[in-house]
């Protein structure tokens, strides 16, 4: 049987702009078919960082500014960037398949995440979002639609939304029936629209879901043999940016935890990737394994030629 | 076996606001579980007049206006749309398939629906997206991006897009499997995002695909018993708004010829849904009937009691 893989894109695997955008979905297509070609089964899971910021951006500044297009909350700009980014990335992927001569359908399915509303990241939104206001404008829309600011670096007042835990993709079996029947899938985009359960069914709030850690539950929802977090460095580094700094071609789960309470991994950077391996790692019947490494270079290190491995 | 039923829902379905779309999504979702619990397979297509003009709106005026946004291609507000849309449907149908204990997945698939670049359509664009211009702006992007102006009624110049034939379904293949396998499938969201053929794959065009033929489409490809085109009104009517205004129980593909000649349909309006349903039938090898009515009415209309059925 195919060892089945799901990919976690990171934003240099995006851009910022759709030209951006569809320029570099060509090199991720590429990456993508590479493991395609080489038997594995691949499920994507990707971020939305800059998309969603954007669409949130330009739907605010339109509503505010006499645009005459109505206010846009957060969730559905999350929902919107899994139809913009999803649309590059299967267009991409079909058209290298093609290419190479593959027949394999890809598609993106539309993708709900559920979070708890007791998290604690409700209780302390850090993720800034949307446009700078004055003290006077962010006191006036936090009263109207409770939404919270904070002081960003003396450029002005931002709203801070929570980055809660993902529980349970609300579209799994959606995503495992089309994972199973062969066809590659695109996920859990921007880490999931973020919803929570009411008596009345699902309702979007506004926060960002972390998407390695999203795609580590789908990993572990969909018993992949391997998580691939795909970043900006080839490994994962200890004494980073030091003179003694070290690439890791290996982990277990107690070098990370120990690594960890070394502060070895940034916060909001390098951390959540790690994290999101190891829940992969120890939530694993089957001894699947996580690997961070590139873009550019994760069929290499599939072959064991670079990439850092975290192992039970 | 369940009959199966692709269902393509009018901007009634939907509105022009998120408020509005959350609150009538709630109706629609009632429409469709009802069919799901007479034991049909439902299949929805639908369309995304003002959401994609919404998006468009938003993304120029931001991007024009100093919102510091980029400027965004029509086709990827399309795809924008099908996320938005498809986010507020397939959560609707969830939460009512959950109130009525049915256990059945729902979900959207982001869908590219292929157009002909030679469709004569290019050549006469007519549907009018965006904000309105001064002769002089208009002049000027279309002399930059090669975009077509017209000038709307007195109120201004305004960009217009063709709306080509829907000629493929992308990812139809993926449709089939979800259906196959219990799904309720939101595909073909706007008509589909437009793209043509080109020797590197498929590529995004500007243009609007008519919802109701890329639904009939659909239909013919899964080989549906039924296509129902929801609507504002119950049954088809000949001389519309006319002291003899007459509603029409049913029509063969002849009578439909007939009142096609005799210009009964406004274009735009109740002809393309005609067309539609006429397609269907004519291509359609197991005797599959069309039918036009209200989203209100759906459950009566498919035992008899309302609506106007189109047979061979």
């Amino acid at each position: 049987m195919a060892e089945r893989i799901v990919v976690a894109l990171g934003g240099n695997a995006l851009g910022n702009t759709p030209e951006q955008q569809l320029a570099l979905v060509q090199g991720t297509a590429k990456t993508i078919v590479d493991l395609v070609e080489k038997g594995y089964e691949v499920v994507i899971g990707h971020g939305n960082g800059p998309q969603v910021g954007m669409i949130n951006l330009a739907m605010e500044f339109s509503a505010n500014k006499g645009g005459n297009t109505p206010y846009m909350p957060f969730p559905e700009c999350g929902a919107m960037t899994q139809g913009y980014i999803g649309y590059h990335l299967q267009q991409a992927i079909q058209a290298e398949l093609a290419a190479r001569g593959i027949k394999k359908p890809c598609a993106t399915v539309v993708t709900q995440v559920v979070v708890d509303e007791n998290d604690p990241g409700f209780q302390h939104p850090t993720k800034p979002v949307g446009s700078f206001y004055t003290k006077e404008e962010a006191d006036k829309i936090a009263a109207e639609k409770g939404f919270i600011f904070v002081e960003d670096a003396g450029r002005g007042y931002r709203r801070v939304v929570p980055s809660p835990i993902p529980k349970r993709i609300v579209e799994l079996e959606v995503v495992e029936q089309l994972v199973a029947s062969g066809a590659i899938v695109i996920t859990v985009g921007g880490g999931g629209i973020p919803v929570v359960e009411t008596q009345n069914g699902l309702k979007g709030v506004a926060a960002v879901i972390d998407k390695d850690r999203a795609s580590s539950l789908l990993a572990q929802d969909l018993k992949a043999d391997r998580l691939i977090i795909l970043t900006a460095v080839d490994r994962v580094c200890i004494n980073f940016n030091k003179p003694d700094q070290k690439e890791l071609p290996s982990m277990t789960l107690a070098e990370a935890e120990q690594y960890i309470g070394e502060k070895q991994f940034a916060p909001g950077s390098m951390l959540p990737k790690v994290q999101s391996c190891m829940e992969f790692v120890k939530n694993n019947a089957h001894g699947g394994t996580a690997l961070i490494t590139s873009l550019s270079r994760a069929a290499e290190a599939l072959e064991g030629k670079t990439g850092t491995v975290l192992t039970k």
